[in-house]
């Protein structure tokens, strides 16, 4: 059991929150209103990306260490044609620039809220969260504190994979929107 | 009906190929030992990316008015951690900047040959092929050629999401290697 600090409660972070504590973690919620000293072991960063900077400013000190979980898609929502950041980059590698003494982890960001909620993409395949992070570690804890909460768990490599898990996101973000597939669907992995 | 001309019969090749088939068209392979004078209407160039300027090269006048069916994942298979063309561009991007006259669409790249193959992701779920192109009418055309083969369609939008498309074929590739998933399984797409 590991003690795990949610950053927003919208779908996503409720979803993602209930699945920690569904697996048997402690799970706590950060809201806007709301101020921690001390952070669990494992933090998530459920919050739009363009809000992520501010919690890394004001929860600098209590992010050192800890396992940071970077779920974004930082679609640029002005043109829905493009990511903010920069092509050879992703939000998990400028989030690790800015927290070298964190272990930052992307997960979550290829499945809707809903198929992290119900554990199934569409009703009818169990949901798979893609993992990648350059700390082999880290990611063997996330995956161990979510053992038996009901989704599958697979490793995607090294933090550097963000930059297509960030390109999937964005493109069945951008599928559900054009109604190509609804929020409930989405990518689902087969073996 | 109409005419497709396949470059390359290899696992994809032939896959594709076989789809055009199935749904009543009349397909032609292409390989290096042969030369023809006319092409399709739709053309597939189902061969390695590094193999596809060759191509373009030898029957640059021939592609003229074409509809051009890019498959491909320029993975840089040396370090198998990046792809060959520019963060900011994709390989149909490319190929449409060398080919002004013909009508680039990006298309089965996102689904191994097992599964266009088969139809079906892992013997489970029906294929679906992604296709993106700036040409409206051309997606449509590919699409009705293809109605009733049994795969499924979904028009991802613009040329320009086939750097997202690509980063998806690159992702699943690069899961498949690392025996994290099989290569009759992949990406499935649920409404």
């Amino acid at each position: 059991m590991v003690k795990v600090s949610v950053f927003g409660k919208g779908n996503m972070g409720s979803a993602i929150g209930q699945n920690f504590a569904d697996a048997g973690n402690q799970t706590e919620y950060i809201t806007k209103d709301s101020t921690v000293e001390t952070l669990g072991d494992i933090v998530v960063l459920a919050v739009p990306y363009p809000a992520v900077h501010d919690i890394l400013e004001k929860y600098r000190s209590a992010l050192a260490g800890k396992i940071i979980i970077d779920i974004t898609n930082p679609v640029d929502f002005n043109t829905f044609d493009d990511l903010v950041v920069p092509a050879d980059s992703s939000a998990a590698a400028e989030i690790a620039a800015k927290l070298p003494d964190s272990k930052v982890v992307k997960a979550f960001n290829t499945t809707f809220a809903a198929t992290l909620a119900t554990k199934k993409v569409a009703d009818q395949h169990q949901t798979t969260v893609l993992i990648a992070s350059d700390d082999a570690s880290a990611k063997k804890q996330v995956t161990d504190a979510l053992n038996g909460c009901g989704l599958k768990i697979i490793d995607a490599g090294s933090l550097k994979r963000a930059r297509e898990l960030e390109a999937m996101g964005f493109l069945q973000i951008s599928l559900a929107s054009a109604e190509k597939i609804s929020w409930t669907g989405g990518f689902g992995i087969f073996n």
